[in-house]
């Protein structure tokens, strides 16, 4: 039995996100149906995280064992072969028995892409999210920089967790003309956060709060203080740290 | 009433074509749609190409004659406040009473675009040829440049038409990475004419041709000899010149 390691790129369009499920069309399921196929036995494989409907991803890592003659590179084309086009192993590797992608992860790096424009390209329309109406960047760069802490994210999650305390490395709004692109790296994310995070910073943008609310937030630990969770499709699972 | 000059960008994936139809979703229709609701009266729109079912435009221009009180600015919002987000107009202008978007077209660009590598990335999936085996760039090079001419184009275009002769003043394609660009000019193109151009440097890249046969294609005059022709969505209308 050895134990491998592969890197994932997929967009979220047209998937119900991560995780298994009986009916929707889910990554976890058509890496699993792939891998299965061509090892021919059944296989568990698990993401680092579980990005949910509509979320993109540039390189999800995920783990799985299986028995396998086939050389890794091989291996991988195999798979991509049987693969449907929304989904790409960008690599695959073997690695040591103690390797578990979700367990062995120290960090995690989401984007989420805003264009800030009258008009958004039908090129785009999938992959960033369109706001028509002015933005103030500098008290979303203020806002964004507020994040960077060790905290309980109550505020800035839609479930009730039983472990709601993260540590936020780096938290950064950039502009580059029309498009504003949000980058965020933790030891961990709950469920929404970063899209919660987005929609805060947005009503920051749009002048609803100031920046400092963000402490408030925090303190309140109330899910209802926050901005909106920002939709699915400008958020992309960017790198997963080992 | 008055003459209108619209740039439009969409993406073609969910569109049978320009051309309206009875039943399917085109651009034209969903255009003439938006232009008659906004403007309450029937309009017909016309585009200075009709562009097949699946090829993108980064600006197709169309003009059409209309009552209109708006100014050219409010117009335009509407139109693509009720347009659907895989088009979008770029640009509305008054135009004078004798411009007519195809008729008084000078030449067109249009682009096909090929991932040369393994695999392709989910991103681009729509929006790319993907061709997994190796290509011979510069025989594909010298072939592209033997379509500057002034020719009989039958060969490379799936209708027998009226009036076969064009004239292409660029034909080009570049390389940047693991991306093959081509770049077409003429004064007009038949139907099918890029993608068909594009399906022979193909056979010619893969080593099927050598690149003079082009001489050998166009004395012919035989759809036949040439490639077959290459999928719609690696096609991009550029420009409309005028």
């Amino acid at each position: 039995m050895k134990n491998y390691k592969i890197i994932l790129c997929y967009e979220g369009t047209d998937f119900c996100g991560w995780q298994r499920q009986k009916t929707g069309r889910t990554i976890q399921g058509v890496v699993e149906a792939a891998v299965s196929l061509i090892t021919k036995t059944k296989v568990v494989v698990h993401g680092a995280g579980r990005t949910d409907a509509g979320v993109h991803a540039l390189a999800q890592a995920a783990s799985f064992q299986a028995r396998v003659r086939l050389d890794t590179q091989t291996f991988c084309r195999a798979l991509n072969a049987v693969l449907p086009g929304d989904v790409r192993i960008l690599s695959l590797e073997e690695v040591g028995s103690g390797f578990h992608a979700r367990k062995s992860a120290k960090a995690k790096i989401y984007r989420y892409i805003i264009i800030n424009d009258t008009t958004i390209s039908p090129f785009l329309r999938r992959y960033a999210l369109h706001i028509p109406y002015p933005l103030k960047f500098k008290a979303m760069r203020q806002a964004a920089g507020l994040f960077v802490r060790q905290a309980d994210f109550s505020a800035f999650s839609s479930n009730k967790e039983r472990k709601p305390v993260r540590t936020v490395f780096s938290s950064e709004i950039k502009k580059s003309r029309n498009k504003l692109i949000y980058t965020v790296e933790a030891n961990g994310f709950l469920r929404y956060m970063v899209r919660s995070i987005v929609g805060t910073l947005i009503e920051v943008g749009r002048g609803k709060y100031p920046p400092e609310i963000i402490d408030e937030i925090f303190a309140s630990k109330k899910r209802s203080l926050a901005g909106p969770t920002a939709p699915a499709h400008g958020l992309y699972l960017v790198e997963v740290r080992y």
